[in-house]
């Protein structure tokens, strides 16, 4: 059995690209690790999807699945993906329930927001817990929130926090910041943000929401707490592509041009597992036609 | 009366940025020059943004604007930009209505599809005549298609057509095509397309859907007709941009990075009026996400 394209990941990026296939009237199959939706089905409330005031991130999953599903598209939950064999032609995707043959592949496989493995941080992912300011520093308009992290997502994140919450604190495990210099002077500068050097947060507790977090000065173990509304997590992100054998960058992210094509022939990568400025699921979404588009121009050329 | 952000244009990608320079907190005027909306609301049926299985282009357009008003989005309508004075960290935009005087500038003022000129073409705009395969091909399962044009957006999207189409029309005002070779080659070995040169298009007719088009032959003046479901024009795409003096390809069109930046500093980019593989509401919200971010960022750089 030869699909036109395998689609890895269902997420954003994976099931528009499921879309855009299927109207193409191409022979597609969608591959998914866990069930489908992606990193948005943990998020608690989307409110910056446009068309959408108000949804939570399941419910958008699922209008995002209902859709792909309406034109046809065939997806497999609980299949892993190990590799993809370059054939020329022909790709093999390897995977925990066997080899798929494919004209084309689109990687859209996400990332993973790197724990902190604090006490209580997975209990209150949604409720005061967030590893994207973007997507939710708006609720936090006159709060109190806690960034940890000391790179540039977590400082420019900081700072981009300030224009909503009263009062930012920015934790970090050293006693500087890896951000960039000109970052830093800015955050140096801004009267709203408060350094909590040497520190990591061990707690973050509350009753239903976040109310604080407790912090250790690793230098004289001392514990102290910071009563906050918010904690932002920014200690990396981890793309989902050690299965991938195209170019990637220095974290493992994947290099694309602007068709989305990879450093190999046939193989496309969308979404927020590829190097990109911003990796939001408007932004998802634009990626996923693109590489459908893009695979099928790139299955046309070689069919003939 | 300063603004942070002037967005020029109030499609999908202006109407996103709005939303997400509200979202961080800016201070955001939106312009249109007619209403808000953008070209999708002369699209009759809007089946592939995620997330709507099927919802006309107006209805879309009036959930963007609902969306970005929640926000507190400012626009103003019937307002004409003629010219952006770039004075380095204040950008003077030059309207109908006066100058209006911001940090940062995004243009999100779409295309104009080239019209043929042919009697009946406007009446038929989202009842079989269309501008975009890639948006409409869909919907012509089994029919019969015209397209109109000879260069490489013209063929690549008859190729596409043939996989929905039972046939293609190929309808050219010269003997031979424009399109790459490769294109060339692919269509005419497809025996779905049929060539018609030498000719121009008269007439699209039909009662309340299209049925025929009358072609003349530009040679012999010999007029005929073919009946056809559809007629797919792709004789040109005129960017929005005269207006502005940042760079831009040979056709017009913006040349941004993948932040959205333009060759000015503090005027972004987003949507169909920039140099991009694909034009699509998805790739549109995409790009004003982009733009809103890197006009926050930019915001802060020159602020502190």
């Amino acid at each position: 059995m030869m699909y036109d394209v395998v689609i890895i990941g269902g997420g954003p990026a994976g099931l528009t690209a499921g879309i855009y296939t299927k109207r193409a009237m191409l022979k597609a199959l969608l591959l998914e690790k866990t069930g489908v939706g992606g990193q948005i089905i943990v998020t608690d409330l989307v409110e910056n999807f446009p068309g959408f005031q108000e949804i939570s991130g399941a419910d958008l999953a699922k209008k995002f699945e209902e859709h792909a599903q309406k034109f046809g598209l065939e997806t497999k939950s609980m299949v892993e993906v190990s590799g993809i064999e370059d054939k020329g032609k022909t790709k093999l995707v390897k995977t925990s329930e066997g080899d798929i043959e494919a004209k084309a592949v689109i990687i859209a496989t996400g990332t993973t927001p790197r724990k902190l493995g604090a006490r209580g941080e997975l209990d209150f992912i949604g409720r005061g817990v967030s590893y994207c300011a973007t997507c939710d520093g708006f609720f936090f308009r006159e709060k109190v929130v806690v960034v940890v992290g000391g790179g540039d997502s977590a400082i420019t994140e900081a700072i981009f926090l300030t224009k909503m919450a009263k009062k930012v604190y920015v934790v970090h495990r050293r006693d500087k910041l890896r951000a960039e210099k000109i970052n830093q002077e800015h955050a140096f500068a801004n009267p709203k943000i408060s350094f909590v050097w040497d520190s990591v947060v061990e707690e973050i507790a509350g009753k239903n929401v976040v109310e604080k977090v407790i912090i250790r000065n690793v230098k004289t173990n001392a514990t102290s707490e910071i009563k906050t509304d918010g904690v932002f997590i920014y200690v990396g992100l981890i793309p989902n592509t050690a299965f991938a054998n195209v170019k990637k960058d220095e974290w493992g992210f994947i290099i694309p041009n602007d068709k989305m094509e990879t450093s190999v022939r046939g193989i496309f990568v969308a979404g927020d597992c590829r190097v990109t400025p911003l990796r939001q699921i408007a932004t998802a979404v634009g990626d996923g036609a693109i590489a459908a588009v893009s695979a099928e121009r790139y299955i046309e050329e070689i069919s003939a």
